[in-house]
């Protein structure tokens, strides 16, 4: 018995199969890429594909219209072989790219939010400057009367340029050492990390090579963003980012970490992070600044505790199981060779440490990024993503803890969900009598509406609270035209018809999304109503509120407190700052100085394990409701 | 068109060729092993393959009886493909074994000699200390209270053991050791090095597997060779040899130098050495030692400076063109995964210094290991291998120079060479009136002749010229039963009839064995000669010589002064030191103290390139006849 996987855009894949064998776990097998945030188990709706010849045993489920079905289409997860069959498997990359987060600089509010950033941090006192050199050499050429060795002669005239007492030269160097001397006529650039009294060669190239490369990478559950820098001045040579392949091995960590654990698991995902994700972005970047990869010469990741497990192919096990112990906070000597990823082979690769099972790297270089640890003001940090994590404290402490938001605020968990890129509602208003909305829509003026992004469902689901559409609960409670119900009674409000989509297909928002929001923010809330608590404070000591991820810069606080997504504090204490986690690897990548006060302000941060704390639990049931069980905490609401 | 390697032992090979095309390089190109060692210029004979069917256009040459013409061997040299044909080729590992020297230790002789070697380095005052440790831990096991991540919680363990500061893990520790300390259930071995106040680790095992190994090698353009010790005690756990797998791309450093500048020959020689000579006998010897190839910390290399080239992957090219400028003599931080050696990927590679073109690590471990570096006498040390070394000084200066000798002393140009195990004849004696030989013979007491071992041809030629039977050129002289002539005219002495030998073939000794022997031993003593005019000095001031290499510690010092090899000194100044390459080499791997002597020897010793040295020519033109043109340098010689 055999199936036969139609990828689109790539070869059919053919593996046997017995019968009764489950569909998603055979395309696992066959690598073939499936999108399955919710790692199988139904949820998300995400791993449809279409049945092209043969039978499937298959549940429709509420994520398939009837009409779907009857085109064939079919969650893989709830499909079993019955025999021979052929199924269509939609491009998984464009799947990753509708749920890509903006913060990836793609924008220029966030180019200018980011650059903001790496000011403070100078201002904050961090220099800029790191260890890497390029020297031009202009060798003398060997004589039966000068016989000093290559080696030799290449170290004698990096001392007498530098002013250094040791050289060191590295066998990837080395053996290619005889050849370019000869044919660059010992004319040529040596690039490298100055350390102390000692030049470690890192390149040789011909002379008029002369540039010096770092890479700042975000590695987030869901995507993955990377800016190429020159460590000479700073500028940014290149940026992109994509979808994190992982995503096939489930949506949020605690999947992963259960894949990771199966034979070959390890391996399995971290191919996906280095060779199917980070791979073909550095060598695109590379490719778009002109520059070759071994002239990336420092590598610095921002991620999280299970994805820098992931990313390094050390097992994440322990990161979800109780005493919760990870291998490793912090990781000193890593190299680009390790992780055979495409860059000089000895270029340090810096990661910013963890501090806890879930608060990690992508915190303490947001952290760094965000400058609370250098203020006297009490700061509130958020950082949303797949997983939600805060930071509370100020240059005297810092408190930190995380919570599992899902991939809600990307556009994972809900049917419409985009990216901030053209055709994305990002702001709505409703008018309270006639339940009409009007959109505010990304791109041009007769741009059409796509789906929605984050800050678009935090205004929508906000306006449909504040004109009582849905209560408290997030149940559709007034009935109107753009209220829907489907056969199994599933309201759902209609922000565009049909017809009025650039894709033809309804934009709507329905229960389960506003379910899976109001968990996630519920998450989000009770994480931080328990980290203050914990050092017996309250919302009022709050100063500032930094709130970094990938939502997005249009995001309306007002509309965020509203449905008690975020303390009810005033306005103007809230500021968005953008992927602070690449704002972090950036800053560290390129200055010495920044690294070590990432180490210090992790050193200096202390971590509160959410999921075995007295009273986490109840914290989150009060607070998936619209704004809160408790009324009070947010006078401000519309609804209080 | 194509030929069918038809390969002893192992699976045929086709390969595609045209009309006209030379076999031995369709066999290489097919990547069959032919033993080679003049490289293809029809000189040595040894290329032999057996025409099974089909049809070549084929030279005999002197190489090849009539006989074994007719039963159709042929010289894959000199064959040129005229259609489809299958040749037989014999297993090369068969050739090399007999090609074999024999200082690998494996006579009771060599490992008496090696352990006064490392005794005399004791008494000189080198202490044997390493830094690498085996630290057993007993680590807490983590629980709610104690939530120290993995990496941390193995350097606190390991710093409060050895009061050390700080504890490095690298990568490939630290990617296994979630899972290795969770199976040990937190109780481990870490083997490691100690450095300053810094313990890098290398290996994490189970706490009973202490062992603690280093390598010593030997790699000669011959023959390797090869000893497992153990770090703490000093103790041989394991040794071995074999031909150097190189071969087949020439006998001596020149051919070698040639190939490996060819498209792809820097990778195949490298793989010649590293991935079939070595690593099979690093794998053999873990095996007979019970231990892990990671146990292996270390490992030290003595050899020529263009095997050092060709072992590290780095153009030889320079070593053999004016201005003899090699890439390196010394080498820092080479690890063994660098050259993917079966061992703990760390673990340093020590490499003994190379001090010119033609006088590499082989001879400055090999002066570490002769002691000569700490006397006030005079010490000419001459190690005896393809490549003839020559140092002479005290511990006041140390000259150096290297001639090519050719594979001679090993058996390589001789038509019955072989190694001194077995059935080799070891030791002759003649009468003078009836010219019939006593012969000695290797193994027990009724053992048949197989062949002559080094030490054996210097007493048949020493003897054949003291009898007058070859006149001072090497020609045969005198008539007699045990003279014979080819059709040709070569005439050649039988040691032993084909019915009294152990292969049913005859064991002689003929004109061209002789000549190959005279240039080789005229080889090394107009190298002697022109070292000591040098430095204005004569004979007369050497208070000893020190003979070293694969020659066997059977060799007749008075027979080597007769035909003119060594020096004419007191017979009572010659000492046989063994293999003294992996004597130092071994020394270096036990001790830092003697890597260090290494480097100093090497740093004070002249070397002086002899092809561009004036005189040098006429001096071995001179030394071309026995005992050498000018009887006066050998007053002591039978026929002076």
């Amino acid at each position: 018995m055999k199936v036969t996987f139609q990828i689109e855009g790539a070869s059919p894949v053919i593996i046997a199969c017995n019968a009764g064998d489950n569909l998603l776990e055979l395309a696992r097998r066959a690598n073939v890429a499936i999108d399955a945030p919710c790692s199988g188990n139904g949820s998300c709706g995400k791993c449809r594909v279409r049945l092209v010849e043969g039978e499937l045993e298959s549940v429709q489920t509420r994520h398939l219209t009837d009409e779907e079905y009857a085109e064939g289409w079919r969650l893989s997860c709830y499909s079993k072989v019955l025999g021979d069959c052929t199924v269509f498997v939609p491009d998984i990359a464009s799947a990753y790219q509708s749920r890509m987060k903006t913060a990836d600089l793609s924008s220029p509010q966030e180019v200018v939010i980011f650059q903001e950033c790496q000011e403070q941090l100078h201002a904050s006192g961090i220099r800029f400057e790191n260890p890497f050199r390029a020297v031009v050499l202009h060798l003398p050429v060997p004589s039966l009367e000068d016989t000093m060795p290559d080696n030799e002669r290449l170290s004698w005239g990096i001392r007498d340029a530098l002013g250094v007492e040791r050289v060191e030269i590295p066998f990837a160097v080395m053996v290619g050492l005889a050849h370019i001397l000869r044919e660059e006529n010992f004319a040529v650039c040596v690039k490298g990390r100055l350390e102390g009294d000692c030049f470690h060669c890192m390149e040789i190239t011909g002379s008029e090579d002369t540039v010096l490369v770092g890479a700042a990478i975000d590695i987030g559950t869901t995507t993955v963003t990377m800016v190429l820098a020159d460590l000479a001045t700073g500028a940014i040579l290149a940026k992109g980012s994509s979808g994190n392949g992982q995503i096939r091995y489930g949506a949020d960590v605690i999947n992963r970490i259960i894949q990771q654990g199966r034979p070959g698991g390890r391996k399995k995902l971290q191919d996906a992070i280095i060779k199917e994700t980070l791979s073909p972005i550095l060598v695109n970047l590379c490719k778009s600044a002109g520059i070759s990869a071994r002239s990336i010469l420092r590598l610095s990741v921002g991620a999280n505790t299970t994805m820098n497990h992931l990313f390094v192919g050390v097992d994440a096990a322990s990161v979800r199981m109780e005493p919760y112990v990870p291998s490793f906070f912090s990781w000193d000597g890593l190299l680009a060779e390790d992780l055979k990823l495409p860059a000089n082979p000895l270029a340090p690769v810096l990661i910013a440490p963890n501090i806890g099972s879930y608060v990690g790297g992508d915190i303490t270089a947001g952290t760094l990024a965000s400058g609370i640890w250098d203020k006297d003001e009490m700061s509130l940090f958020i950082d949303l993503g797949t997983n939600g994590e805060i930071v509370f404290g100020n240059r005297d402490f810092l408190m930190s803890c995380a919570c599992s938001a899902g991939p809600a605020f990307e556009g994972g968990d809900i049917s419409c969900g985009m990216r901030a890129t053209d055709g994305a509602v990002e702001a709505c208003v409703l008018d309270e009598a006639t339940m009409e909305p009007s959109l505010t829509i990304v791109g041009d003026p007769d741009q059409r509406p796509v789906g929605i992004c984050g800050s678009g469902i935090i205004d929508i689901i906000s306006e449909l609270f504040r004109t009582g559409i849905i209560n408290a609960k997030g149940l559709f409670v007034r009935e109107g035209e753009r209220v829907k119900r489907d056969d199994h009674g599933m309201g759902r409000y209609v922000l565009a018809w049909a017809e009025e989509s650039e894709t033809g297909r309804e934009i709507s928002i329905n229960e389960v999304d506003i379910d899976n929001f109001i968990r996630a923010k519920g998450a989000i809330f009770s994480a931080i109503d328990t980290l203050l608590k914990s050092v017996d404070m309250t919302v009022d000591v709050i100063d500032r509120v930094y709130v970094a991820g990938g939502i997005g810069s249009g995001i309306n606080m007002k509309n965020a407190v509203n449905i008690g997504m975020f303390p009810d504090v005033e306005l103007e204490k809230f500021h968005y700052i953008g992927n602070s986690s690449l704002s972090g690897a950036y800053a560290m990548v390129m200055s010495d100085a920044a690294a070590a006060k990432t180490a210090e302000v992790a050193a200096n941060m202390t971590y509160l394990e959410l999921s075995t704390y007295p009273g986490y639990m109840d914290s989150f049931v009060a607070a998936c409701f619209l704004p809160h069980t408790d009324a009070r905490l947010f006078p401000n609401s519309c609804r209080s």
